[in-house]
């Protein structure tokens, strides 16, 4: 493989000598058809609105052919040691499917197999929650299910589990409610326990490594308040199952009602698709919803080896995204769904993107020359139009966008007022949008002058489904990860989160009292 | 006034001609106790950790004072039309208390005399609503109360409501529930409603103009609903009331059960002490916490008529913040507040924030030639640790940080785990985050190396109270207030949104089908 920083590839010199073309220039109502890929999912990503010509998108080809993208992707797929960092293996794909047919052996096992396995047991275990012949400790129907978790434990399936409740109770789908515990603050914990029955509560203890501070110490409050209620025939274990690595003290605390397993090879931000979201969902919605995301993103995955980048919308975004980025020099990306059930969606996709990329050495170590991964920030519109949207544009800086949107609402009830419905009104403000974007608007005034060229793209589909939401899943997973390839980076590593945590370890220590400047300044001595 | 470009002053040359000098260089366990502002509601601003030398500070002085920066805030104070774009008053100042003691008249009438009279019509019904005289129509007490508004109707109210919900029952104060409807998306409501038990809601519609597109549309969503509900006796018009200005079609619509009055000197995202979130946080919680935060933002607007900078934290903070754009070139910040219950906080300064400041022309008319407003974004911390603060500790790009945090808990359930409590625990990542962020750490491995010098401010104090609240929210308004004189902007129209809005009317008017892709192109035509 060609492992080559960016700034030695001919590509980003080639890139670099071409005639930059405006938005505005470029699209056209027949641009807006032919550039148009399909995803997994029946979902279809289209660019028609991005800043990139014919001669640029041939040019993005010969770098995805010279950076070897989709070959590098192949031997994350084969098992290849692409966690350079940590030395493991890169295994999300897996979890939804075996893309390449061949079976990836580690640590003596067949990975493949072992995902299934874990399938197979919250397959079972989650039909006995929801048909009652596993019931809380006073004899009383599960209803609730609370995950403790942070970082990748929490946004993604916390994401995952918004965007489908409205599917689920469109179509209805019986559902256990799903509620969250993740921060340190105890505010956060208190506020969920107050809401919530213990008799009809299964708490999710979710830690790959069974040590993280955040986690266990909710564990603890939330343990401390079960023993501490006065319900007769409580029995706090009863209500607890963990979801961890084989390896972790978690995995050895027999206390357990049941333990659902996940390993290294899964990064905590590409963790959704395993146990770590699989367990929440298949027990708020049935084990076949969440299979039917994981063959979503499954077919996201086999379509993400396509090596002709306007046949492969994860690897366009990707390249597009870096075009922005390098060659454009914009900072940022803002995620804009246009569906309320996207709500926490950019939260996970800031984490995925920035964690991943956010990184200064390529995966040898080595300092980099060139920007590597963008902020990303964002919220569902139309509610961002009320807010934040006046400096999308207007203001004197370009943030790339990325807009989602579905024909079609998940709960069905809707009503057509002044001539059109709710959802008709949502997707004729996102079709407007996007056309404003681009081509701006002149005006004698110029407080009401638009320029345009604030260039983006749309992924789109018939509804938020299952497979829809795993496709979308996934083909931000693969974007990020080509991105990764394209900036030479490990993009499945963390070193950045330790320092943190190893100085509030010493403060922790030392900290006589709880006062906040105190802890400060002594930790600059 | 001195309303000149920012390209114009004496100050900015000045700035940029002064060696820059890095945080590490400058952050001392002295310099965090000496660079402490006090602000309203028993806060303090702490900068500290921002890459500002004593003669950059002084600098700093000299552009205030030449710009004219507390004169022109007094000028906002006195009345003055300082939308020149809309040609309004700019009076949300006014809302929470009369800085200067001098009256100020518009349209014939005392405007503090007339935001008085409106809380007291606040203060009226909510104890009437709360102690059970006014009811429900098949005669219940009001339980939930669910505002109906989007932009500034939403954001600010939910990030305040959600923000007093744990102060209030760890106090043991009487809650009403509260639940916002925002978004056009169907989905939005019909999740809302899904929870609601309409014998025991009251409905709050929001909009100043009365003629917000999803707000109303939201409004026939939920009578309908109301309408063909099978409870017997139940009267939809006893469910809701309306807050609004006095010349809108809102206003006069004699079916609501109350009207509470707004006017066109309080903008949007200004109108949190308003009656837009006045009326709601005073069923919530009673008129008295309301009240309560008043006064705390009060008391900062006081502290922000300082002309020393040192002792003006809104000013400071505001300079810093212009510092970091103007003199450093960086184009975001993050807002981090280690409270779970700030969860929504940083989506309300992004709309205050990037909606007053996102602009490309001065308070004339022509455009400037610096960067003005940056894009805001922010997570709760520890949650944000897990996620993207990789990208903000190893990153190529420098974000400046805007921490806040407290030193108890609000519901003042917490446990000791493994020798601390969970609050200690939050504090020392807090803690420990500023320092790692300012010092960094070299290491041999460059994969865990750590740059450092990534600046920062912290705002901190006891707790989390409606004074402090209240005093935060000022904070913020005037910081924005202040870098809009800086950039020489009016901050308080928004030409920005319009445009989409009549886009989509186009495509509301000419569209067949549902059909997004085809409406998009057929904008273009």
């Amino acid at each position: 493989m060609n492992y080559v920083n960016l700034d030695k590839t001919d590509g980003l010199k080639k890139l670099n000598s071409l005639k930059r073309t405006a938005v505005k220039e470029l699209l056209t109502p027949e641009r807006v058809h032919t550039s148009d890929i399909p995803l997994g999912g029946g979902l279809r990503y289209n660019w028609a609105a991005m800043p990139v010509s014919d001669e640029a998108v041939s040019a993005l080809q010969d770098l995805a052919d010279e950076t070897e993208l989709v070959d590098k992707y192949r031997e994350i797929l084969k098992g290849e040691v692409m966690n350079t960092g940590e030395k493991r293996l890169v295994l999300h794909h897996l979890t939804r499917g075996n893309v390449l047919g061949q079976s990836v052996m580690a640590d003596g096992e067949d990975k493949g197999a072992f995902y299934s396995s874990v399938l197979d047991s919250i397959k079972s275990f989650s039909e006995k929650v929801r048909n009652g012949e596993i019931k809380g400790s006073t004899g009383k129907a599960i209803k609730t299910v609370c995950q403790i978790g942070i970082g990748g434990s929490d946004l993604g399936p916390r994401a995952l589990y918004l965007a489908l409740k409205g599917w689920a109770d469109g179509c209805g789908i019986k559902t256990l409610n799903a509620e969250f515990i993740s921060n340190v603050d105890p505010d956060d914990a208190a506020a969920v326990i107050k809401r919530l029955d213990f008799e009809t509560t299964l708490f999710i203890l979710v830690s790959k490594s069974g040590t993280t501070q955040e986690t266990l110490t909710n564990r603890d409050l939330v343990l401390e308040t079960l023993k501490s209620s006065p319900i007769p025939g409580l029995v706090p274990s009863k209500h607890m199952v963990a979801v961890t690595s084989k390896t972790s003290p978690l995995a050895k605390d027999s206390s357990m009602l049941a333990s659902f397993f996940i390993d290294d090879y899964i990064g905590g931000r590409y963790s959704s698709t395993s146990a770590v979201g699989g367990t929440v969902l298949s027990l708020a919605f049935g084990f076949d919803t969440f299979r039917a995301l994981l063959d979503g993103a499954h077919e996201e995955d086999v379509k993400a080896t396509e090596k002709d980048i306007t046949k492969n919308g994860a690897l366009m975004d990707a390249l597009i995204g870096f075009y922005l980025r390098n060659i454009l020099g914009y900072p940022s990306t803002a995620i804009l769904p246009y569906s309320q059930a996207l709500s926490r969606f950019p939260a996970h996709l800031q984490q995925l993107d920035m964690e991943s990329n956010g990184k200064h050495v390529n995966r040898f170590g080595e300092k980099v020359s060139y920007p590597t991964g963008p902020v990303i920030f964002g919220e569902p519109g139309t509610n961002g139009q009320h807010s934040f949207y006046q400096l999308l544009h207007q203001g004197t800086d370009i943030v790339p966008l990325q807009f989602i949107g579905f024909r079609n609402c998940q709960y069905g009830q809707d009503i057509e007022t002044a001539g059109s419905t709710s959802q008709k009104k949502l997707n004729a403000n996102l079709s407007a949008q996007i056309a404003a974007f681009a081509r701006g608007k002149e005006d004698e005034n110029t407080n009401k002058e638009f320029d345009g060229n604030r260039p983006s793209s749309l992924i789109y589909g018939d509804k938020l489904t299952p497979e829809a939401l795993g496709a979308l899943l996934a083909h931000y997973e693969n974007k990020v990860m080509f991105q990764g390839f394209i900036w030479n980076l490990n993009s499945f590593d963390q070193e950045g989160v330790q320092l943190g945590k190893v100085l509030a370890k010493k403060v922790l220590a030392g900290c006589e009292g709880d006062e906040l400047l105190k802890a400060y300044a002594d930790l600059l001595i």
